[in-house]
């Protein structure tokens, strides 16, 4: 079956089958994503017990609407899902988002065989379903929130997509990316994966999305894994790709089972085929929003020499020993750079890398020189760049957010940490996250792994170009 | 020297020196964590140049004022600190925090000299001093801020108390505390340690302080680790003590030399030292918190079985892989807890172990007698429960909250990740963190490896108990 994804994710109206005006029903919330996300088009509620939902005209039947319908997003319970299927396939909607639960992840056979029922419709109508067992997905890029959860909406736009096995997956991780400022393109589950499955997803992302800069999956388990590996290892272009591949254990292989109907398979296989494949492992999900980000935002880490440039002499300790642990070095400065730096900084800072910039804490001006230097500098390929709150520096991160304001994107990697207690600095840090080539993480340690991903991530993009 | 550091931790009054109007004068940030951190004894601003000082009557010397002085702050230039060292001794104040940098940690020599002068001076009047080259302490428990960051006021109080080496460290985990709901004791930077260290430090809060139950140290190098180790070993009780080495590298090495004054010394001889002595080793700050914050309001994990509880199968999956990777177990449920879940979820859900409780979503009721029949299985030791937010679910962390307020705390301990975008939930989370034995982790797999650390920790501590 040839998918085309395209009108899915880009509706010009979309259909909400199982709309419903009561919060305990999942068509509620479906409602509220996109009425309260803001989608641009058409909006149709279909129930045959309403008039209204959500203040918009209720129809009785996907049939009964008499302008065309993209998407249909399906709520009703499953044993009404093959009619709605030969009632989507008659309106020749583009595209459908199967959130009703209750098929092949069920103990019951009759999961599988409604499975496979509404499989061949789907294919005798050519149409494309993401599910069942989804919570739906979010077009940031386009605008439009097909999911349950309308809270996702508030993520930032931005070049990361998550194609996710999971649901909960992306709630955790659509949660922590928020929090973290992860600017998302599309995030979805895949659920079931009637007809949709990674490989199509892979190929969607890599050939029609230009928004998106770098693809995340979340894997429990896959029939045929084959083919996802195949469709990495072919997708051409700069995108990079990452992976979290869940259900390593024996316990876990079997939830798995029953999760979305697929085994986890052997974890040890899964990793080497990922590098094989060209995809950046991750081991949770943390890392994964710190790698995500940082391959959007920053220019490429080509090679392994790192600075470390920090406000407080401990946190620089911290993220030099960080750097070391995730396999690169700690750049030794060009004569140019150290002179820089000791004339901006006294004798009782350290000035080797990790550099002390203590005494820069109330000279925006100075740290931000340090930077640059730092940067410039022909023995460096990235920078981590720290400052620890304290009461007598408030000032330094507005100062630094404005003078980064005229300055070009730094060519090479910068990684921020700023912490402070809620309240202090987040505009500030909002602003200089993802600007200028920096992207934040919350710790020292973090920045240092996230280097370490970086320098893997472009090996293994380059490794996949070069096949 | 018999150093007395419990009045130099639960001062009457407190004298600044160095106190200041001026922002950009650490004395003026000293002052402000004084006078907005609520001390209820009497603060005695010292500077010849002022009258009045933050709206309080200023002395021109410590010897000027007439009311006996428990705790000298000292943040007058290095040059004065030998004099100043003197009036105090001459005050007879009970102990010294010096803020002033400028001694052993720097590059040039006088520094190690003047070092020496002012422990001579220190010895001579028996004056416990923290520092030089230090922030300060915060002492929740007693209510004093005495150093220069006042938003270290805001820290929850509880029964984790935080001696480091560093500052910035103190600065980094102290407001990643903050976000966490960590509880504090105290919380301090020992820098230069002119005659209160580490051995001093451990030996007052095991045998001195009664509101601490959980020890956490941040060590870059000492050049007589086997003091520290030795007073762990011989520390009795059931307090715990978590260590968190840095200086790892060589570079490190150097850069801790120059940082407070020590070498790092040899990792891998360190990491045994640690184990021998009934510590236990964390590798960065977020674990730190995770451990102390679960061994501060859990009970013990006295074994390796595991429960997990997940609104969301693929959360669960992962926190099933965590607690695996930690060299625990996943638990086997016996046949009255499986009849427990069986009855309170349909078949269409996971019931083994991971449990997905996604039919519980609308159920904090079910949700709730579902943990307790975890906790109170004779075949568990630990229980991990996870709950995503998504819009339909917006109710349950509400509704277990309140459930909770009358039952008695868990036993056993209870792990908990509530992930939500910012606002939802925060008011209920806090509730529940720390709460009836229950922990708030960010993550499933940080939940999976606080397990981890937790059956750790009672090893060692029995271990060390038993010598």
């Amino acid at each position: 079956m040839n998918i085309k994804l395209k009108s899915l994710f880009c509706p010009e109206s979309v259909a909400v089958i199982g709309a419903s005006n009561s919060f305990d029903k999942l068509g509620y919330h479906v409602m509220k994503s996109l009425v309260e996300g803001k989608f641009k088009g058409r909006i149709f509620p279909v129930n045959p017990k309403a008039r209204e939902v959500w203040s918009l005209k209720c129809h009785a039947s996907l049939g009964a609407i008499e302008e065309p319908v993209d998407l249909a997003v399906v709520v009703v319970p499953a044993p009404l899902v093959p009619e709605t299927l030969h009632e989507c396939g008659k309106k020749q909607v583009k595209g459908v988002v199967m959130i009703t639960a209750g098929f092949r992840e069920i103990e019951d056979s009759k999961g599988e065989t409604l499975q496979e029922e509404i499989g061949k419709i789907a294919a005798m109508y050519k149409l494309p379903v993401i599910g069942p067992n989804t919570f739906g997905y979010v077009n940031r890029t386009f605008g439009v929130n097909a999911s349950f959860t309308p809270e996702f909406s508030r993520l930032n736009r931005g070049g990361i997509a998550l194609v996710s096995q999971s649901g909960g997956f992306c709630h955790l991780c659509g949660f922590l990316a928020m929090a973290q400022r992860m600017g998302v393109s599309k995030l979805m589950s895949l659920g079931n994966r009637l007809n949709v499955g990674f490989p199509e997803l892979l190929k969607h992302l890599v050939e029609e999305d230009e928004a998106t800069r770098v693809i995340t999956l979340y894997i429990e388990g896959l029939d045929n894994p084959r083919e996802l590996l195949e469709a990495a290892k072919s997708a051409r272009g700069g995108k990079h790709i990452i992976a979290y591949k869940s259900g390593k254990s024996e316990k876990g292989d079997s939830a798995s089972r029953f999760h979305t109907g697929s085994l986890a398979g052997d974890y040890q296989i899964w990793k080497g085929a990922l590098r094989q494949a060209g995809i950046l492992e991750v081991t949770s999900a943390e890392q994964m929003i710190d790698a995500a980000k940082a391959l959007d935002v920053c220019a490429p880490l080509t090679g392994p020499r790192i600075a470390v440039l920090s406000g407080q002499a401990g946190p620089g300790m911290i993220a030099a020993d960080a750097v070391e642990k995730a396999g690169l070095k700690l750049a030794r400065f060009s004569p140019k750079t150290q002179e820089t730096i000791n004339r901006l900084l006294p004798p009782i800072a350290i000035r080797s890398n990790p550099v002390d910039m203590g005494p820069a804490w109330y000279d925006a001006r100075s740290s931000l020189d340090i930077l640059r230097a730092a940067v410039e500098d022909e023995n460096t390929d990235g920078v981590i760049f720290i400052a620890m709150f304290a009461s007598a520096n408030v000032g330094l991160v507005k100062a630094l957010a404005e003078y980064m304001k005229n300055i070009e994107p730094f060519p090479k990697p910068v990684i921020a940490v700023f912490t402070a207690p809620s309240g202090i600095w987040e505009e500030e840090i909002a602003e200089l996250d993802g600007a200028r080539g920096i992207s934040v993480v919350p710790t020292p340690e973090r920045a240092g792994a996230v280097m370490g991903d970086l320098l893997k991530a472009d090996l293994l993009r380059n490794k996949r170009l070069a096949n």
